[in-house]
C-alpha cells in the first residue's frame, strides 16, 4: 500500500534518531519503498538524513539517493566523500547515475568514476556524460538486454540470465545484428512460448519504433505517448543501438515541462518551489513584475496625455481597469488556445491566416456580448451617453487587438525558439493593458 | 521511424481516394502505425475517413478506433451500425472498449454488447461500465496474466500460453490465491530463468503497490509516478485482483490534468481545442469575460465615489493601471506557487500560518522594490510630491494584499473540492484589480 507519511509517525522516528534506535529505525524502514524514504528524508535535517541512510543496507540506500530531487540531492551529497557517492553508484543505473554525477563539481565526479568498483558502469557512464541532458542520449540507459539476430532461443535465455542483475525491468530483447545495428525486438512472452531451438530470426518484430540520441526530450515523449510505449531504443545516427529510455522518465519530462510552463505562465523565473527560501523566491518573481510596472508606467506616461480629457470626464477614468482587465484576460485566453494546439501539434498546420481570421471572429461576437452588457449596465447607471458609447466601442476593440496579439505573440515566440508559454504571461497581460489604454482614449478624443 | 504527415503525401492520398486505388491506399497504411492513421483520418471529411477505415484489415481498423481522440470517435462512429462497432470491439482491449461504448447513447451500448462474438469481453465491458470514469475501475482492463500461488512454473507458461492472444504486453504475472485475493506478483524473467517445477510460492514478490477501484486517478497517477512503475494491479476492498491499470493511460491523464490546469488558469470553461467551432469558442470563453468585466464595472462604481478626488488630482487616474496589475500579478504569481506546491502534495505540510508569514515577507521585499522603482520614476518625470509618495505607498500595500489572496483563494478551493487552478485565472485578477484600487483610492484620501 503507498504510503503517508504522518506527523504522529515522523514524531516517533525523531525520538529514535535521537535515542539512536537502530532496531526501530532499521525496522521502520523496512516497510517504506525507496521513494517513501526519500521523502522522509526531506523533512530532516542533513545530519539525520545521513545517519538514517548510513543505517540502510547499501543496495536500498542506492535506490533512495536515486529517488531523491535533484535540487535536494545536489546539496546533500556535498557532505558524502567520493567514495561514499561511488558506493552508492555502484547499484544505480547508469543513466540516474550520470545524473548524480552531473549534478557535482568535476573534480568529485572525476574521483567518484575512478573509485567505481564496476568498470562497465564506469565506461557507460562516462558515455552518458557527453550526451545533452534534455536529449533521448541524456536520457537513456546503457543497461539493456540485446541478442543477436543469429541466436537461438537458448542462447537468449543465456543472455537474459547473464543481464538479469543488470536490468530490473524489461519486456522485451532488443535484436541487434554483428555490427551493432538495431533489427527489432522479441518480447519476453515469445521468449516464454517459444521452444529452445527457435531462431531468434523467426520470431522477432522488425517494426520497432526508435529514437536517435539527438532528439529532444519532448520529441522522445511526443513519440512515446502516441504509440503507448513502455520503453524506446536509443541509436545514433548508423542505426547502432546505443540504449533505451522507459517510460518512468519520461512521465518526470511530461510532468516538468507542465510544470515549467505553469511557471512561465504566471510570470515566475526559473524553477520555483514552495520551499525556496524567501530570496530566491523575491528573486524569481521580481523579474516580470517590473517588467509590469515599466508597463504600467509607460502606460501611465500615456494617459498623461489625455490630462484634459479626464479634466472634461472624470469619469472617462473609471474604466480604464475594465478596458485594460477585459484586453489582458482575452489575450492570455487566445495565447492559451494556441499554446495547446502548439502543444499537441495538429498534424497539418492550418494555415495563419484562416486561423486569424477565426479568431478575429470569435473576438467580434465576444466584444460585442461584452460592449452591450457594458452599456446597458451604463444607461441603467445614468452614465452620460456619450461616454458610454465610447467606452462600449473602445472596449470591443481592444477585445479585437488582444485576440490579436494573443494569437500572434505565441507564434512568434515559437518561431524564434522562445517557450511561447512565456507569452500568456505579465508580458502580453502589459502589452494589452497599454494597448487598450491607447484605443480607450483615442476612442475618447475622437467621440468626445 | 515516428511519421510526419506532409502536404504532399496528403494531396496524393486524397487523389487516390477519388480514384479509389484501393492497392495505394493500403500499401502507403500498412507503412503506418495505427497512431498515424488515426491522425490521418482526422483531416479527412467522414466519407473518406470511413472509406479508408474500410479498406484496413479488422485488427488494424479497431486499433485505429481505439487511437482516435475521444471527442472526435463519438462524432464518427454516430454513421456506424452497431453491428461494425461490435466488430471493432472484439479487437479492443476492455478498457478503451469500455470508453468508447461510454461516448455511445445507451441503445449503441446495450446492443453492442449483445453483438459481441466473445463472451467474455462482453462480460467483462459489463463489469467495467460500472465504474466511474475518472476512478482506477473506470481506468482499469480486466485483460492481464494471472497464475495461482500454489501452481508450478509449468502451469505458470500454460496460462501465460492460454492469455497470450488476450494480453499485449506485460512483464509480469499477478499471483492470486485461491479466492482471488492478490498475494504478489511473478516477473516475466523471473519465469524465463526458473526450472520447470519451480513453485509459484518460492519465486514470487509478495511486495507489490496496488490501488483500489475506487481511488480517483489522480492518485493512481500520483502513486504510478512515485514508484516509478509501468503498471499497477488494481483490487476491491477486500483485495481481490480486479484488473490493471498501464502507464499509458496514465500518462494521458498526466497530460489531460495539466491541460484542464491550464485552461482553467487562463480562463477557459471546458476542453478546448483549437479546432472548435467559432460558437463553441465564444461559448467556453465568454463567462469568465464576463466575470472579468463585472468585477471591472463594480470598480468604476466605486471610483465614483472618489470623483472629487479624481477632479482634483487627474493624475491620480494614471496610475489606476499600475495598482490593478501589479495587484493582478503578484496574485497569480502567488497562487501559482501554492498550486505548484498542492500538487506535488509535499508530504509534511507547511502549517498554513507559516507560509502566510514567508508569503507576507516576500509580498514586503518585492513591494518595497517595486515602490522605490516606481517612486524614482515619479520624482524623475516630475510628478507631485504628495501624489508620488500615495501611489508608492498603495502599491506597496496592493502587493501585500494580492500576496495574501493569491494564497489563500488556492488553498480554501482546494478545501471545498473545486479545482485551485481557477484560482490562477480571470478571478483572482479581478479580485485584485477591485481591492487595488480600493486600497490606492483609501490611501489618496488619507495622504492627500
Amino acid at each position: 500500500m503507498p504510503f503517508e507519511l504522518s506527523k504522529e509517525y515522523f514524531t516517533q522516528l525523531e525520538k529514535a534518531i535521537e535515542a539512536q534506535d537502530e532496531a526501530f529505525i532499521q525496522e521502520s524502514m523496512n516497510e517504506l519503498y525507496p521513494a517513501d524514504i526519500a521523502n522522509v528524508l526531506y523533512e530532516l535535517d542533513d545530519d539525520d538524513a545521513r545517519y538514517i541512510l548510513g543505517l540502510l543496507d547499501k543496495e536500498t540506500g542506492a535506490e533512495v539517493v536515486s529517488n531523491l530531487n535533484a535540487y535536494w540531492r545536489a546539496d546533500f551529497l556535498k557532505d558524502f566523500d567520493s567514495a561514499q557517492i561511488a558506493q552508492f553508484i555502484n547499484y544505480i543505473d547508469s543513466d540516474d547515475a550520470a545524473d548524480i554525477l552531473n549534478e557535482q563539481p568535476g573534480k568529485v565526479r572525476e574521483e567518484v568514476i575512478a573509485l567505481l568498483e564496476n568498470r562497465e558502469k564506469a565506461r557507460y557512464i562516462i558515455d552518458l556524460l557527453h550526451y545533452e541532458e534534455d536529449t533521448a542520449g541524456g536520457l537513456m540507459a546503457k543497461e539493456l538486454v540485446k541478442c543477436n539476430i543469429n541466436w537461438t532461443v537458448v542462447q537468449c535465455v543465456d543472455e537474459i540470465r547473464r543481464q538479469a542483475e543488470k536490468v530490473d525491468r524489461f519486456n522485451s530483447v532488443y535484436v541487434i545484428d554483428d555490427q551493432g545495428i538495431l533489427k527489432g525486438r522479441v518480447s519476453l512472452k515469445k521468449i516464454v512460448l517459444s521452444k529452445a531451438n527457435t531462431r531468434v530470426s523467426d520470431i522477432y518484430d522488425d517494426d520497432v519504433v526508435s529514437v536517435e540520441s539527438h532528439q529532444l526530450a519532448e520529441e522522445v515523449a511526443d513519440i512515446m505517448q502516441r504509440y503507448d510505449l513502455e520503453s524506446i531504443p536509443v541509436v545514433n545516427v548508423r542505426g547502432k543501438l546505443l540504449g533505451r529510455i522507459t517510460i518512468d522518465d519520461i512521465v518526470d519530462v511530461i510532468t516538468e515541462q507542465a510544470d515549467l510552463d505553469r511557471q512561465a505562465m504566471t510570470g515566475l523565473s526559473g524553477d520555483t518551489e514552495d520551499d525556496d527560501t524567501v530570496l530566491d523566491s523575491v528573486k524569481a518573481r521580481l523579474p516580470w513584475l517590473t517588467i509590469g510596472v515599466a508597463g504600467s508606467l509607460i502606460a501611465a506616461r500615456f494617459m498623461g496625455l489625455f490630462e484634459n480629457e479626464i479634466i472634461l470626464a472624470p469619469a472617462l477614468a473609471f474604466f480604464v481597469t475594465l478596458i485594460g482587465g477585459t484586453g489582458g484576460n482575452v489575450g492570455i485566453q487566445s495565447s492559451s488556445v494556441i499554446l495547446q494546439s502548439l502543444a499537441n501539434k495538429s498534424v497539418l498546420e492550418t494555415s495563419t491566416v484562416q486561423r486569424l481570421i477565426r479568431v478575429l471572429l470569435i473576438g467580434l461576437l465576444n466584444g460585442f456580448v461584452l460592449s452591450c452588457i457594458v452599456f446597458a449596465f451604463n444607461i441603467a447607471f445614468g452614465t452620460d451617453l456619450r461616454l458610454a458609447m465610447v467606452v462600449s466601442v473602445a472596449l470591443i476593440s481592444v477585445v479585437l487587438v488582444a485576440s490579436f496579439t494573443g494569437t500572434v505573440t505565441p507564434l512568434i515566440l515559437d518561431k524564434f525558439g522562445v517557450n511561447p508559454a512565456v507569452a500568456s504571461g505579465p508580458f502580453i497581460t502589459t502589452a494589452n493593458d497599454i494597448l487598450g489604454i491607447a484605443v480607450y482614449f483615442m476612442t475618447a478624443r475622437l467621440l468626445l
